[in-house]
């Protein structure tokens, strides 16, 4: 693999070079998007020396060995534990990211309910009526509550009126812009009460699906709590250079719908056909450095930095708020210079910042102390309102 | 990111060291399944240290800027051009692998013909039919020839008395098993012949994609040639530790369909949320390296290998067969020690080898010596044939 030219090598290094000089620097100053950075993955860098495929099912043994599904099952056990799935009844992946998982979540939904309508709620991120337009799948758009939660009123006159249908609810456990969490101790009741013979919940837990075990109260989204499938993203609070992700779903559902599948001839019950071998290593040095432990404690830590800083911005008279045990903390949108600044991500007049593991108290300040100063720059508001729901999964 | 003992940390190492070892000796012999690995991507691992998320349409710029985006839009016009794809009348996004690149190209259909029905032959990859199944697609499988290449008489008279739907052609350049490519020409003359006002051809380049530009003679699979839409893997004849494609489309087609979408909210054209941020450059890197020459030369090399291991074959009384131009060779499936030993990909009593860039002759001499002496071990048949589809896109 030589270049053209020795010339030629050096403007390629130096492009490179260049180039992550200045994604290690606006990485460090970046609040508005949900990654953690509290990662070192040297001991993964080896493994870009050989081609690591992970195709097809992890659960099934083949003889094609250039793969690293020994890994992915260990990182499965470990996130199915974590999100309650029944033992011996769950089956997953390792996706390239959550917008995958919902996309598995909801095809699992429709083979299991051909003629389902599909409720999500208006803060649900865009990729969720992307997905069902793929999937040629019913569904209706639900009002939400000024926290971005759902508003279980409308969910509940809306299945009333349409009880002919079975429902496939489509949770977010934590929106994009507020990080807020649907109960699906509430759904379930609003299914109870209506007498619901057949329904299917999958958890959008895309970005709270990592932490939200270690919270307290513990909020209600697993399968314990009524999930039949969920989603969660690898490189958001876990913490992966690349994107990536993790579904889980009952097996048993599983296998219903792999009935329905093998007469399109194969087995492969995977979105993707080859698959990153990659991240499932990430995902597993990940678990093994943190631990549930150390998993539990940059939790902790996210939430307590998220306090802190809601509390500074209070301080200096900004109206800013979070809901209620959540890392991301929200306040009328600052003047573009701050917002670049930062990387904020806005949306309808208001910014945000997620308290993501490798942030501290010092960044936290220091926006503080730039929100505080009169802004000597352009005071435009930056068009991010875009963006915002464009960062995510 | 500190493991919770030393003990542990040193059994981690030890874990990593033992399946790296493990991967590197069975990649050195892989001769059935299609990755070139004459590649080294020193360069590249410093980016392990940074998370860089390719989100959305990489020709829409936004304020987010832990992207490389600019490393992809190089090259995808690298490869747009070797497709002879439009000038200024192109889109493209580097993909998760070739099945990601043909549900982007069925989709596409969809949008733009409704009503149609898509056309594939018996032995396409079987992710096509799974993403027809997504897609809710109405299909029509064709009759395959003996080499693999779509039956035309087939199609022509599938098509015939199909005239009310529009024809949605997914043609294979380069089937999993023999390599045959479907031939554009043909196809095209066939709507000609049959007055189709409307039909849409996607072709699914994944295997032959990136070196059939530098055949002799050039097969009729490109934009150039009538293709709509075009897929190809960046694991595979490229060279890429991650498994990823190039999906290219006419960008007035992306266009139309981006007004249907609109009403969902977004104008995210991709299919994934989140992207993969490392495989762009992985495959800059490449294209830097290799360049149009080096690409042309690697192809000139395979093909030649291709040819030499079919009459080493031959010259040892083996059946073995190739299709023109091909660098995939074909022969009865050997005993189970040697297909596992050169991890064979067989499917209905045949084994291939796929000549990509890393073999030399001295791996098709050792193959043949060991298909010449008489097996020692098990001669019971592997059970490779299940695998055979697996491993692709």
């Amino acid at each position: 693999m030589a270049s053209d030219t020795h010339n030629n090598r050096g403007t390629i290094q130096q492009t490179l070079d260049d180039y992550l000089a200045q994604l290690r620097e606006q990485s460090d100053r970046m609040m508005g998007y949900p990654a953690a950075r509290d990662y070192n993955y040297d001991i993964i860098k080896p493994f870009l020396d050989v081609t690591i495929n992970n195709c097809g099912d992890p659960f099934v043994a083949g003889t094609y060995r250039g793969h690293s599904h020994q890994f992915e099952l260990e990182v499965l056990a470990f996130w199915a534990e974590l999100m309650r799935a029944p033992a011996d009844n769950w089956w997953g992946y390792v996706t390239n990211g959550g917008t995958e998982g919902n996309l598995y979540g909801l095809y699992l939904a429709r083979e299991l309910l051909p003629n389902s309508v599909v409720y999500y709620s208006k803060d649900s991120h865009y990729s969720v009526a992307k997905n069902l337009h793929f999937l040629n799948m019913r569904s209706i758009m639900i009002r939400a509550q000024p926290s971005g939660e759902i508003d279980y009123e409308d969910l509940r006159e809306t299945i009333r009126i349409n009880r002919d249908v079975p429902p496939v609810i489509f949770a977010n456990i934590g929106t994009t812009m507020t990080e807020a969490k649907d109960d699906l101790a509430k759904i379930q009741q609003i299914m109870h009460d209506l007498v619901v013979p057949k329904y299917y919940i999958h958890a959008d837990a895309a970005l709270c699906g990592s932490f939200a075990p270690f919270l307290n109260p513990r909020p209600k989204f697993d399968f314990a709590d009524g999930a039949h499938s969920l989603s969660i993203s690898g490189h958001k609070f876990i913490g992966s250079p690349i994107p990536c992700g993790i579904v889980l779903a009952l097996k048993e559902n599983v296998n219903r719908i792999a009935r329905s599948v093998a007469y399109i001839g194969n087995l492969d019950t995977t979105v993707t056909g080859s698959r990153n071998g990659l991240t499932p290593l990430i995902l597993w040095y990940a678990m093994k450095c943190f631990g549930r432990q150390g998993m539990a404690e940059r939790a902790q830590r996210s939430v307590e930095l998220a306090a802190y800083a809601l509390e500074r911005l209070k301080s200096i008279g900004i109206k800013a708020w979070r809901n209620p045990n959540a890392i991301t903390v929200l306040f009328p949108e600052p003047p573009a210079d701050i917002v670049a600044k930062w990387q904020l991500a806005s949306a309808n007049g208001e910014s945000h910042i997620i308290l993501m593991p490798f942030l501290t108290k010092t960044h936290v300040d220091e926006l503080v102390r730039d929100l505080q100063a009169p802004s000597t720059h352009d005071t435009t508001r930056s068009d991010t309102a875009r963006e915002t729901n464009k960062h995510r999964n």
